[in-house]
Formats: C-alpha cells, structure tokens, sequence
C-alpha cells in the first residue's frame, strides 16, 4: 500500500481527504467519543454523519448514514472517531472497515494500532484504490531544519504543560482572525487537530534530528499578511516532552506567543514531583529560545482554560491575572471582550 | 531478520558484538575513512584488524586480515568503517560483506543505507544466525521520559555548535575518571561514539516523543559513586537539533555539564545567518534548561577544540579563557595540567 498519496508529492504536511463519515463503533462510553465530538464542535462543516454499530449508545447528534450514504453526500473518508483503552481496533469493527471501502471512502485512523495491520485491509484498499491513513504516521521526506527566516506571520501557542488547552486556543485564535478579516490558517501538530483542520504534522512521531524541519515544513513561506496559527505541543517544562516543544518553537518561529494554563494545576502531567512553572517562568523560556529562530518574538497574552470554575468566578480571575501580568488575560471558550483584547493584542504592530 | 536480538530483551541502549574487524573498502581518500580512524584511535583494543579489497589505499596501520583470519583471532563482527558521499553501500562491497556473514561474523554499518536493504543479505543472515546491525535504528521499545531522579552521577558534555568535540571531550574524560580509579563509564549518543563505546542510544534518530525517555534509558540508575559521561548532541542554539540537545538535557539530568567550544568558529554550521552563542550564553542556557529535572547542575568548565593552533597560541588563549570565565578551560586532545584541572574540577563535591 502506497502511504505516499496522501502527501503532496514533494516533502510536505500531511492533507487528509474531507469531509468525514464519523465511525462510533459500538461505544458506549462519551469519553471515549473524544475525538468525535470534537471534529463536530470544530469542524462541524467537514462533517456529513455518524456511522455507528449495533450496540452503540453515544451519538453525536449528526445524522446517521452508513457508509454508501455517506459517500453519495460527499463523504470522502470514514473517520474512526472513537478510542478504547489500549488505542485497539477490535475485530469486530473490521467488517465496518471494509464497508466503507467499498463503498468509496478512504479510512483515516489517530489510533495507536496501524490500520495496515488489519488483516486484508490494506490489500483491499489497494485494489479499490482507497487510502489508509495512520495520521500518527509522519509524511515521508522531511527536511532537517534551516532557521531560514520565513515570509508571512506566525503565532504559536504554548502552555505550562500538556493538554490544557493549546489546540482550543489556536483554534479559536484562528476563527476570530478570520472574523475580523484576516487571512489566517489554523496548523495543527496532534492528532485530533490534524483531523480538526484536515492537515496538519503528527510533531510527537518526528524522528528528533528533523523535529524543527517538520515545523518548519507545517508553515511555509506566505503572504506578509498571513498568519498561520500553530498549535503548541508539550511544554518546555515537561521532562518528557520539551524536545518535541522547542523543535516545534524554533521551526515555528513565531512573531507571536500566547501562553496556555489550566488554573489550578499545579503539577506537571504524568511526571510526580515535577511542580509546574509559573505564567511568567513559561514566558520567559520561550521568549529567551524563541529568539534564536525570532528576534521579534512577544507575548501577547494568556490563555486560561477555566471549564472548572464557575462564570463569576472565571471573569475574577481573568481580571485579576490580567492586572497581575499586564498582559490581555481570556479563556478562549468563555469568549467575551477579554478574549477579543487578547485577540487585538496580537495583531498589534508592535511599537 | 530480527534485529531485536542486538538489543537486551527488555527496553534497553544498543549493545554491539566486539571486538571489530574493521572494513575499508576500495577506499583512497582517508577523510572517508573517519569512522575506522576514529575506531583505531580511541577504541584500539577492539580492534583486531583491517580489511581492505583491491585499490584500496587508505590504512590504518592495523594488521590486514581476511574476515576468516579475524573470525580465528576472536573478532565478533565487521565494522563498515568508511562512509563515500551519499552514504551508499557500493555493489562491489557486497560480497565482501557476505563473506564476512559466512566467516561468523555479525556485521555492523553506520552508514545511511540499510544493510537489510542489500538483496540477499539479511536471508544469509538469518540462515546463519548472524546479525546486521544498523547503529542510526534506535532499539525498540524505548520509553516515555519519566523525569524520576536515577542513583549514580552524569556528565553531559554540551556545545556551542555541532561537530566541535563534544564526543572526543566525553570520551577523554570518561578516561581521565577511570585513570583516577574514578568507576566511570562513556555513554555514546552518534553513530561513531555507538562503535567506539560499543553500544549507546542513536539520540537523533530517535522519535522525538521519546528522546528523553531515550536520554533516560542510556544512562540507567547506577551505584552513588559512579559516572556516566554522556556524549552531547547538537546544541540548544542550534535551528535545526535544539530538540535533540534539550531531549539529551533532560533525560541525562546531568551533575556537571562541560561545555565545547572551537575558538574562530563565529557562525552555526549549516545554518547560514546564524552566529554562534557566547560560551558564557551557552552555559547559562544550560543550566537554566538543566535545572529542571537536576536542581544542582553546575558547569565544570570548557573544552576548547584547538586543532587549527599551534602550541603557544593554543596555551595562550586556554590561560586567557580560563581567567576570563573563571573556569578551568583545558583542550582534552591536549591534555597537560589545564585539562587535570577540569577533570579534579568536575569530581570536586559541590560547595
């Protein structure tokens, strides 16, 4: 099987072909519907239906269709939106698998286990001229890094460690650019964003030595005007990912950084005894080795992922922070005019 | 062919078969033959010989043996010792190396190509119980950093630059240690250290989710008393390997840090527009980085790579650096008293 199709043909990010049929299985737990529910809620209009088992009963609320249907609307590729302990794809979603396709579409998968490793799966895609695509496979042909300095602007978010919010940030970060009229393009580098924007570049399955290349590769040469806005990986911090971060900070080389935090947390994901940084400490790193790919590298503001607290007590805080640091405070989610100052912020010229 | 069986059954650094018969090829330029001198110059007692075929030019004064004859003197394995441009394995090298399987020996490549990517040559392999071993593929089920604080002392050596003696200061350290009756091991991150230590952890082929993890597992828990004297990779300033250099950082969580340096050298090699840090700036970034998974990191000193000044000169600026930074400076090829200063300074207790 050909993985190469899915790239362009010279090295480049990775495009996945849109829009999607979800696949549920036969999940009975929303927690596992994870990455489901979040290309409905961020990329609702790359969406034409869910496809689930007998079995099943977490919907997203889209429009059932099995596979065939699907693709007579348009679909281009089932998507499995659903993860169970272990990252597996049990036998007996496989008949699925192949139904779709028959039926016209090509399989996309973010699991831990290759879709290649199915049994006649690969084979059967082969002969109907389907793709199968691991979006946790790098694209081939990455580059290593050349620092050289890009046309067209760039923010990246970071965080004060893992999964608290960098995604969303960008996300949204990108949405309201484009609301204001400003040709912006979000970039993703995890999995589920890669699924989101139907691109993007898995940076945690980089082989180190072109980590930086990768980014840089995610981003390339724009318009003066343009912004791309990068989706962070890691944290400087995190003992076991800083690699994948400062790769990403340095190919990324953003003109713009808006630092993520999850109020509240105050240990480092996954690693005891690691106490996590403060806001300040986070900006001071990445603003200190930013510099080396981005002289003009600067804060523009801080993003607090608050879904723990109540409104009242979220808009206190994003004040109180934002007096605390001078800087434009907002959780993203909430929205609101905090959130539009952080936005402004970082379309600022700067002085 | 399973390549699993160069590695310990659990997760584990690379262990490569010794001593070497070291492989010349047709080779008539010496630069090419890097890796065989490197050998002969630092790991001379794993070394039983060289083989050479016909119009071949370049020696290393090692005794000439056939793959037979050193297979009788003990040898485990041939070692491609040579690398032309492009990093190919010429078709009139190959029967060579088949011969070398026949012998009973493993065979072992640091070159870009494959050897399981030569037609015939991992099924003889196989069917003789002989293995090929290629030092750029990381052993398997390498883990994700932990940041858990390991038993035992680490010296990381760290750089202004790439390719300016991070290795060879590693290595003449980890020496001067075990002269002083010091229990000291040298842990090798390249593709030349892996040969010379016989075993390592290639750090820049390593997926970048797992490089410190990787870091982690090269130097595992060990007595209080003993050293490990990792060799450095890249540098934090470099655009393309700071990812690299930061997984290495973390995962080594290292006592002492020596930072290398090649005086004159005033831009980053390979990235045009980029001027090298200061020693001072590189230290600092270091230890700030460093800190995070050691509190008590400290640098020891530099290591100066004066190969391109005399004598005089080279004493000269070694006093003038020293003075100035207020650290021993010594240049390890060197040696003298400069460089017994650096080493009574890194196995001095911290104040």
């Amino acid at each position: 099987m050909k993985m190469d199709s899915v790239f362009d043909c010279a090295a480049s990010a990775m495009v996945l072909p849109q829009p999607y049929l979800l696949f549920l299985g036969d999940t009975t737990e929303r927690a596992f519907a994870k990455t489901a529910f979040g290309l409905r809620d961020w990329a609702a209009d790359k969406c034409v239906g869910e496809f689930a088992l007998k079995g099943a009963s977490v919907t997203t609320g889209l429009q059932p269709l099995t596979p065939g249907e699907a693709a007579a609307r348009g679909a281009q590729a089932l998507v499995i939106g659903v993860a169970n302990s272990g990252g597996v794809i049990p036998d007996h979603w496989r008949a699925a698998l192949f139904e779709a396709l028959e039926a016209g579409l090509d399989v996309v998968s973010g699991m831990h286990a290759r879709l290649t490793d199915i049994p006649g799966l690969a084979d059967r895609a082969q002969a109907l001229g389907r793709q199968l695509i691991d979006v946790r496979s790098p694209p081939p042909n990455i580059p290593v890094g050349t620092g050289r300095k890009r046309t067209g602007q760039r923010l990246l978010t970071v965080g004060t460690d893992c999964a608290l919010g960098k995604k969303y940030t960008a996300i949204a970060i990108a949405r309201a650019f484009t609301e204001l009229g400003v040709n912006a393009d979000f970039r993703a580098t995890g999995q589920t964003g890669i699924m989101i924007a139907g691109g993007g570049m898995p940076m945690d399955a980089i082989v180190s030595d072109f980590e930086a290349g990768a980014a840089e590769l995610l981003s390339p040469d724009a318009a003066p005007d343009h912004w791309d806005v990068i989706e962070g990986q890691g944290s400087l911090f995190h003992p076991a990912y800083a690699a994948v971060s400062l790769g990403l900070l340095h190919g990324s080389q953003p003109d713009i950084v808006v630092v993520c935090h999850e109020p509240g947390r105050t240990d480092v994901l996954g690693a005891p005894g690691y106490t996590l940084p403060s806001i300040e400490e986070t900006i001071e790193a990445t603003l200190l080795l930013g510099r080396r790919t981005n002289p003009a590298i600067r804060c523009a503001g801080v993003s607090l992922n608050t879904s723990n607290l109540g409104e009242a007590e979220a808009a206190a805080l994003i004040a109180g922070e934002s007096a605390r640091l001078g800087l434009p405070v907002a959780d993203p989610v909430r929205g609101g005019e905090a959130f539009d100052r952080l936005v402004k912020n970082c379309l600022k010229a700067e002085d």
